[in-house]
C-alpha cells in the first residue's frame, strides 16, 4: 500500500500558504490567527475524508475514522500545525497531513480497521510563543495541568486560554482520560544523519538527555560615558562571557553533546546606560547522562569564574532537565519491517529534538518515524523535505497504522 | 551671595517624587506622563518666582526674568528634567532647579540685571527613549531639523512629535533663531574625579572624543536541539565574542579610553531556535583622538577575526562620532574666580558625558559647572549629590550668571 504522494505534497504546499514568512517559510506560532486558519483548513480536509471531528479544552483536534469495534481504544497518529517564528513547511504539518493521507489511502482502498484511527493535531508543540512546548500532548497525558497551560502568557502578556478562545478552538471534548492503543508520529529528522548516510526512514528508539537553563546576570546601572572601567559592572559583559563559555562547551563535547544560548534580554537596554540585568537561556542535548552532567558542571564552573572575575551576580534557574523517553520496541521493529516491505532503506536512531511522542510514550506504545530533511536544517524558513521522502514516510506510517488498527 | 540651599534641596526632593523608580530614583524618560508632571511643577515654581514662561515646538521651556534692557540677548541657564529609565534625582534637575534657585536669590536680594536671565529646561537630553539625546538643544541651535526630531520613534513605535503633543508641551514660541549672550549649565560630574581629590567645583574646559556604533550580527536560524555544532551559525555567539572584545578593549585603554556594549536584541529570541540576527550598540569615550582611532581599529579587527572564525556576518553602522566641544575660556576663568570668592575648592576638568552645553557652545559662550556625586555614580537610582555641593554649585552658578547678566 502506497499513499498518494502528490495529494500529500499538494496539501503540504497549500497549508504552507498560511502564515507565510519572509523567506518561503512560516511564522505560524501557536494560537495566532494563522494557526486558526491552518486548523480550519485541516478540519475541512478531514471532513472531506469523512472523519468526525472533536476539539478538547487544549484545542487539540482529533479527526476520527471509526473502527469496526468502536469500543476498542483507537490508534492515534499526528503531530502539530503550529510552527516557530521562523518555521518551515514540514516540521509538524508532515506528521498531521501524513496521517490524514494514510487514512485517505485506507478510504481509497476501501479498507476497514478493527480499531478506530484518529488523526491528531496537538496544540503548541513548538513552545516558542507559550512556554513550555509539547503543551497539548502534555495536558492530554496528564503531565501538565490544564489550568497551568491556560495560564501561560506570551511576551505581550496574552494568556494561552484567552488566545485559544479567541481563535475559536477552546473545545468541549473531554480532556484526555481515555485509553489510546498506539501513538504514531511522522516527522522530519531535523538533523543531518539520514541525509548523510542516504537512508530514507529512521525508526526512532529513544530521545536524549537534555537541559534548559535560564540565567540572570546582575550588575549595576551607570553612565556608559563616565564610569571608569574598573568601576563598571556591565551585566551584558558577564552575559557575553557566559554565552561564549556555553558555546565553547558545546564545541568541546560535540558530537555527543551540544550547547547554545538562544534567548537574551537586557535592562534598561538603551545606549547611555550600562545594563544592571541581563537574562539569557541556554540549552544542551547529550547522547549520555555523563556528558550532560559534565557539561553542566563545566558551565557552572565557568559562571563562578566569570562572577569572580567581573564582580557580577549569576543566578541560574533550571527550566527543564529531560531524561530519555523510550519508544516501543515492537513498534520500532514494525517500522523497520514496513519500510523494508515498501523497499525503503531504514535505520534505528535517536531523536535530539522534543516531540509530542515523548508525552504519548508515557501512556501507550509509541513510535516516532523520521524522514530526512535537507542539510538537517529546521526551525528555518528554508527547511525542506523531498516529496519522495514525504510520501515514503507517510506510506510507512500507513502500514504501521493499519497493522496496529487491526490488532 | 549664597543661594538658599535648603530651598533648592526641598525642590530637588519634591521633584524627585515624580516618576519614582523602584530604588529611590526615577524612570522619567522624555515625554512620558511623569515628564509632563515634572514640567508642570517646574512651571508652577517659575510662576511663583515671577518668571514669564514660553514653550517652543520642541517642548523646551524658557522661564524669563526680564532685564533692565530687554533688547539685549539674555543669559540662559538650565539643563533637563527628563531622566534615564534608571535615573537619579540630580542628573538634569540640579541644573534646572539650581538656575531657578539662582534667580530666586537675585529676587530675594532685589538685584536687577541689565540682561534678562532665562531658566531653561531642554527636552529629551537623555536620549534613552528617543534617539539621539541632547535633542531639544540640538534643534534650538540648528544642529538637528525640527521635523527629524519630531519623527523620532521609541521602541513601541510612538513618535516624538505625537508624544510631545500628548503631554501638552508642543509649544508655540519661535524655535531658536534668537541670539543668546551666555549659556550656563550646572551638573553633577557623573564621574569620580572631584570626589576623589576632594574638590567641590569643576570648571569644565571641553569634552572628549567619543563614538557610538550599532552592529548587526547575522547567522542562520536552526534547531537548538538537533543542529550539529559545526553547522551552527548562532548570531548570539558572535555577538557575545564581540561584546567581550569591546569591553576588553576598554579595559586595555583605561583610563584614557573606555568602551562597553549596552544594547542587545536577538531574533527570534525564543528557547528553541538559534537566532539568525542579533543587533547591539557599543560606545567609547577617549581623552585623545589617537586613542579613539586605535580602539575603533582594534574592535574592527576583532570583528573581522570573529567573523572569520564563526562564519557569521558583521555589519557596523557608525551612529555618532563626536569630537570635543570647547567651552569659553573667559567663563572657565569666571567660574574659577566665583568658586574661589565663595570659598570653594575648584579645578579645571573635562567632561566625558554629553550635555546640552555641547550644542549651546556652538552658538554662544558656554560653561559647564560640575559638582561631585557619590562614587561617581549616575544613570542609577542611587545617584547622589550632597546638599552642600548642590548649594555650592548653585551659588557659583548665581555668581557667574549675575556677572554675565550685567555685562
Amino acid at each position: 500500500m502506497q499513499v498518494n504522494g502528490e495529494r500529500l505534497w499538494a496539501d503540504l504546499m497549500s497549508l504552507g500558504q498560511i502564515g507565510a514568512g519572509q523567506a518561503g517559510g512560516h511564522d505560524r506560532q501557536a494560537l495566532c490567527d494563522a494557526d486558526g486558519d491552518a486548523r480550519r483548513l485541516f478540519m475541512h480536509w478531514c471532513r472531506q475524508a469523512g472523519l468526525s471531528l472533536t476539539v478538547d479544552a487544549m484545542g487539540n483536534i482529533f479527526a476520527r475514522r471509526e473502527g469496526t469495534d468502536p469500543s476498542l481504544p483507537p490508534v492515534l497518529a499526528g503531530s502539530h500545525l503550529d510552527t516557530q517564528a521562523t518555521g518551515g513547511r514540514f516540521d509538524g504539518p508532515l506528521g498531521v497531513l501524513g496521517a490524514l493521507e494514510a487514512v485517505r489511502t485506507l478510504n481509497d482502498a476501501g479498507i476497514a480497521t478493527r480499531r478506530a484511527i484518529e488523526v491528531v493535531n496537538w496544540t503548541n508543540e513548538e513552545g516558542c510563543r507559550f512556554f513550555p512546548g509539547l503543551m497539548g500532548s502534555a495536558v492530554f497525558t496528564g503531565a501538565l495541568a490544564l489550568e497551568q497551560a491556560h495560564a501561560a502568557t506570551d511576551r505581550a502578556g496574552r494568556r494561552f486560554g484567552e488566545e485559544l478562545r479567541r481563535i475559536g478552538f477552546l473545545g468541549e471534548a473531554p480532556m484526555g482520560g481515555r485509553p489510546v492503543d498506539t501513538y504514531l508520529e511522522l516527522h522530519i529528522e531535523q538533523g543531518p544523519l539520514l541525509e548523510r548516510v542516504g537512508v530514507t526512514i529512521g525508526a526512532v528508539t529513544q530521545s536524549c538527555w537534555s537541559a534548559m537553563l535560564d540565567v540572570a546576570v546582575t550588575g549595576q546601572n551607570s553612565h556608559i560615558q563616565s564610569t571608569p572601567m574598573p568601576q563598571r559592572r556591565n551585566a551584558l559583559y558577564g552575559a557575553a562571557l557566559l554565552i561564549a563559555a556555553v558555546e565553547r562547551c558545546g564545541y568541546a563535547h560535540a558530537p555527543d553533546g551540544t550547547a547554545s544560548t538562544v534567548v537574551i534580554d537586557a535592562w534598561p537596554n538603551n545606549r547611555i546606560v550600562l545594563p544592571h540585568l541581563v537574562t539569557l537561556s541556554f540549552g544542551l542535548v547529550c547522547e549520555t547522562e555523563a556528558t550532560r552532567t559534565a557539561m553542566l558542571a563545566e558551565i557552572d564552573a565557568a559562571m563562578a569564574r566569570i562572577g569572580a572575575e567581573t564582580g557580577l551576580g549569576f543566578e541560574t534557574r533550571l527550566r527543564r532537565l529531560r531524561d530519555p523517553f523510550h519508544f516501543d520496541a515492537a513498534l520500532v521493529a514494525a517500522t523497520e519491517q514496513a519500510a523494508q516491505a515498501l523497499g525503503h532503506s531504514v535505520m534505528r536512531m535517536r531523536t535530539r529534538p522534543g516531540h509530542d511522542a515523548f508525552n504519548m510514550s508515557t501512556v501507550c506504545p509509541t513510535e516516532l518515524i523520521f524522514v530526512p530533511c535537507r542539510d538537517g536544517l529546521s526551525h528555518n524558513e528554508a527547511e525542506w523535505c523531498e516529496p519522495v521522502h514525504c510520501a515514503a514516510g507517510a506510506s510507512v506510517l500507513a502500514a504501521v497504522m493499519l497493522e496496529r488498527a487491526n490488532r
